[in-house]
C-alpha cells in the first residue's frame, strides 16, 4: 500500500500580490483519500527563522478528494499562513492518503505553475 | 519491476476557458506499456462533495503510449469529466505500466504547464 | 544505491514552432553521473500507432551531468524525434546513473516549463 | 523513515539575465529538517565538460527549513554558480532530511517554474 500518513513538502510559497482572475496567487495541498474511513489532516509549517507553527487543521472525507487551500487556512488560534515567506509543510493524517502540492503564481500578468508528489513515509 | 497497475493523482483540474491555439486548456493520464500485452485502463474520480465517478475506460496498446486526454472522455454513461472543479483520479491497469500526469492551462494570454509522476502501488 | 540503469518518461512532446529566444521549443534528458564509469545511454521512443524507434544514443560521462537535448538527437538511421505528436521514452544506462526530464515549450509568447523525475528500476 | 542525507539533481540552470521584479531568475533546492539536530550541507555541482566543483556549504537548523538559493552562494574558494550553463547536483547533509529543488526563469516577460523532488539515497 502506497497510500501513507505524513507527508513533507520543502518547498512552500504563498506568493504576494497577483491577480484577481482567473486564479490568485495560491498554493494547494491536495489529498485523496480513497479508504472509506475520513481522514483528519494536521499541517505543522516550518520557517527559516522561528519555531514551527501548528494548530492548522482539515478533513478529507472517506472517498472523497481535498484540494485544501492554504490561503484560506486559518489555525486554531486564528492564524493565517504567512504571506512572501519561504516555509515548508508537514502533513500528517490519521489513515493513509495521497499527496501532491501545487502552486499558482499569478504575481506577473500571467501564471506560472510548479506541482510535486512530496516524499512520505 | 517498477511498473504499476495502480496509480493516484491528487490534484486533477479541468480549467474552464482559455485560447483554442496553440492549445487549449488540457489534462493527460499519459500511460506508457513497454510490455508485449495490450493495457486495459479504468479511471475513477473523486470529487470534494460527492461519490466519486466511475466508467471512464481507455486503452494503452502493446509497446504504445497513450496519452489520455481528458477533456475528451466520455464515461460508458456518456458524462464527460466536470469542467472547473478539483478532482482526483485513480487509474487501474490491466497490466503494469508507467503513468505521468500533466496540465496545460491556458485560461490566460500565456500558457502554463505542471506534470508529476503519480504515486503508485 | 538509488542510481538506476532504465528510466520511463510516459509525457514526451516536442512543440512545433515558438520562439527563438531566449529558448527554442525543446526537451531534455538529463543525466548524472557521478560514478567513475562513462555511462553509455540507449534511448528508445513509443508513439500511439505505431512501433517503437530505436538507434538514439549519448553517452554522459564519469563525473559528469549530460543534458540531452532531444531537439538535436539523431538515430544511427539519420532519423530525429518526431515533432508535434504524443510520445514515450526509455532511457537504458550502462550504468547506474539519475535522469530528470524536463520540457520548454515557447509556442507561446512567453514560455512553460514542465519537469519530473521518472520512475526508475 | 523517509528522510536522506543524499540527494541528486541532474537538472541545474541558473538563466541568463531576467526580470529584477517580482523576481529574478533563480534556483532553490529547499532543505526541510524537521529533526531536532543542525544539518550541516554540502553541495557538489557537476558539469558537462569539467570536473565537479566542490565547497559549497549551507546549514538547515533543526525544526527549520532552508531554501537555498543557488545564485547566492559561494563556495569556499570564493567561486560563484557558473551561468547559463547545464550542471547538476548533489546534496550531502550531515542528518536526514528532505530536499525539494525548483526554478524559476525570468528570461522572458513573464515567469515559468519547474520543481521536483530529487532522487535520494
Amino acid at each position: 500500500m502506497s497510500a501513507k500518513q505524513t507527508w513533507f513538502i520543502p518547498d512552500c510559497y504563498w506568493p504576494e500580490g497577483g491577480t484577481d482572475a482567473p486564479y490568485v496567487s495560491h498554493e494547494a495541498i491536495c489529498v485523496l483519500n480513497p479508504s472509506d474511513q475520513d481522514a483528519a489532516l494536521q499541517i505543522t509549517l516550518y520557517f527559516e527563522d522561528r519555531e514551527p507553527m501548528t494548530g492548522f487543521a482539515a478533513v478529507c472525507g472517506a472517498r472523497r478528494t481535498h484540494h485544501v487551500r492554504m490561503d484560506r487556512q486559518k489555525s486554531a488560534a486564528g492564524q493565517t499562513v504567512p504571506r512572501g515567506v519561504p516555509y515548508a509543510a508537514v502533513v500528517r493524517s490519521s489513515v493513509p492518503v495521497y499527496v501532491q502540492y501545487s502552486r499558482c503564481d499569478t504575481t506577473q500578468a500571467d501564471m506560472a505553475f510548479l506541482s510535486v508528489i512530496p516524499q512520505s513515509e
